[in-house]
């Protein structure tokens, strides 16, 4: 049985997410927006009964058994952590698309043994008009964390391996601009190159991947995989393959199936992801009765939280890296922070 | 006045070049091979009077006065040397294309400051058919030493900067192959990625540079310079632009004026870029009397020897980050190096 849906925010992802689920059949319940005003004009476009601008209202609400969050990534982790504690099944982040046909086809060994990935994303500023949490490092905003991470756990599903050690190189371009100035500057990156080592120290995949964000007008979303016996490229929505001893690339997959309005903010490959997921989303809960089960078969390529760790991880050793200059080791988190950590150092300073 | 050439080498450079002299009216009258019949057969097939297998036999020829050398890398060295030192002219290396009209639009401003030179070649493997130098990376095979040194030399020259710092990372994915096996191996590079970073450290340019030799039946040569109010693209032959507000790519540049055959091992950049210098070297050698004084004018953007120095150390900077995993300065020997630099190092170890 289908769960009743319940939305965190008023952004572009959320606008096309709300109708997404109604035509797979999905009951909206509730809005939530950072404004009371926000909150009421969105629902009032979108026809849903219930809007507030208190979290709360929202996860207790007794209709709302899957919780949406599309809101800035510093507000996140305290609605979801909520959400699931009150035990609500909970979705969010972006989706990528043309995925599964991807590693389908590196399964069946269209490549051979992968070599090297190379993953290019150019685009216009991720800047919001005002300042923001995108122009704050800090809050989650910048290339890495909003593309990258996507791109880390992409390769990671794609390789069926992790990474083991990263350099990057993040830069800063934009730090000021027509409505960012005075005392504020952008801290979030624009450019952000890394370099992932993946699997086996010999024998493992070389992942490089740049994101630029200093390019208005132009969106490319390219993915390479190169591999002893050939290559795959999926290029925005389209997969293409060539084999060695092929003169030419063959079109593998060219996914133009999205029959809905062309949204402004986001680009095509993400619509397509996000309403594959939605899809996803339906069969997995259509398996079950109880409108709170679901079943694991239909969304298994979706990352779970402990995924999310990882590519966390990730993330954090980039950011190292750029500040060292080195290669630097990703090494997984297996026991809770130390909440205290910055008083312990102080101790020992002070037993010195 | 034109000079008369002698060319050393039998590969498919050669093979193009000398009728390109011919068109341009220069005369060749000697030609240098390994063997004496690669030499003759050669010297047959392109009408060159004179061949040998002795390097002396070209250099000393009385009616050469240009030498052209397309051999081996760790040959060149030798015989440029000698040439120079008997008051002949020397030209070595290839070419790139569309060069002289990116740096134009560079100059007019059409990026604004520049921020990232982004390049990619892939192509298929460098090795030759048999075990030669293409598989030593000491003998200066590999493609960062073959097509590497070519984009730093670019780069540097289209920036009009130096690269301080870089980072590299060389693999050999392919260690063996049908004819080279058993104890012989491959240690030159066939895939390579580097950064560097040019000019002054804050405010200067992030290149990112990835050379794949692993793919067969491709060839994509892509120089991308992305500054703050637009971006330059050479793809292949072809360049584009897109100013910042512009909704898409302009052609800028499409350069289909190869009226010559099709050559199977030289792709089409290279061959235009080779054309435009004998053109330039023409050009160069016209404006005097004397056949072996020329003007700087017309091969103004071709690299000097001096450049040359450049482009090795940063080549050897690279080769040193991919080892120690860190990032390398790049240091331009101001001296002759110590010719008993080993010795040295023993005595010193004594004296502890």
């Amino acid at each position: 049985m289908l769960p009743g849906v319940g939305v965190f925010g008023t952004g572009s992802t959320a606008r096309v997410l709300v109708p997404m689920l109604k035509a797979e059949g999905f009951e909206v319940h509730a809005l939530w927006g950072r404004s009371e005003e926000e909150a009421c004009s969105l629902a009032k476009e979108l026809s849903i009964p219930f809007h507030t601008s208190r979290s709360d209202d929202v996860l207790l609400h007794q209709d709302v058994d899957l919780v949406c969050i599309y809101i800035p990534p510093s507000m996140t982790r305290q609605i979801a952590v909520k959400a699931l504690g009150i035990g609500k099944n909970v979705v969010s982040e972006k989706a990528a698309t043309a995925v599964d046909s991807f590693q389908m086809l590196l399964m069946e060994g269209y490549v051979g043994e992968v070599q090297v990935c190379d993953v290019r994303v150019y685009g216009p500023s991720l800047l919001d008009q005002s300042y923001g949490w995108t122009c704050e490092d800090l809050m989650g905003g910048g290339g890495l964390h909003t593309v990258g991470s996507a791109i880390i756990d992409l390769l990671s599903y794609l390789t069926g391996t992790r990474a083991q050690r990263v350099h990057g190189l993040l830069r800063t371009f934009v730090q000021q601009n027509d409505t960012i100035r005075g005392i504020r500057r952008v801290t979030s990156d624009d450019f952000c190159f890394f370099q992932m080592l993946m699997g086996p120290c010999t024998g493992g995949v070389c992942c490089t991947v740049t994101l630029n964000f200093n390019m208005p007008g132009s969106f490319l979303h390219e993915v390479m995989v190169v591999g002893s016996t050939g290559r795959l490229v999926a290029r925005g929505t389209e997969l293409y393959g060539q084999r060695n001893g092929s003169k030419r690339e063959e079109l593998l997959l060219g996914d133009g199936s999205w029959a809905g309005p062309d949204v402004k903010d986001i680009p095509l490959p993400h619509l397509l992801g996000l309403g594959a997921m939605v899809k996803a989303l339906r069969q997995s809960f259509q398996e079950h009765e109880e409108r709170r089960l679901w079943a694991r078969g239909p969304v298994a390529m979706a990352p779970t939280f402990e995924d999310g760790l990882y590519v966390q991880t990730v993330v954090e050793a980039v950011k190292r890296s750029s500040f060292s200059g080195e290669w630097e080791c990703v090494e997984i988190m297996n026991k809770e922070p130390d909440p205290n950590h910055n008083i312990c150092e102080a101790q020992k300073r002070n037993k010195n």
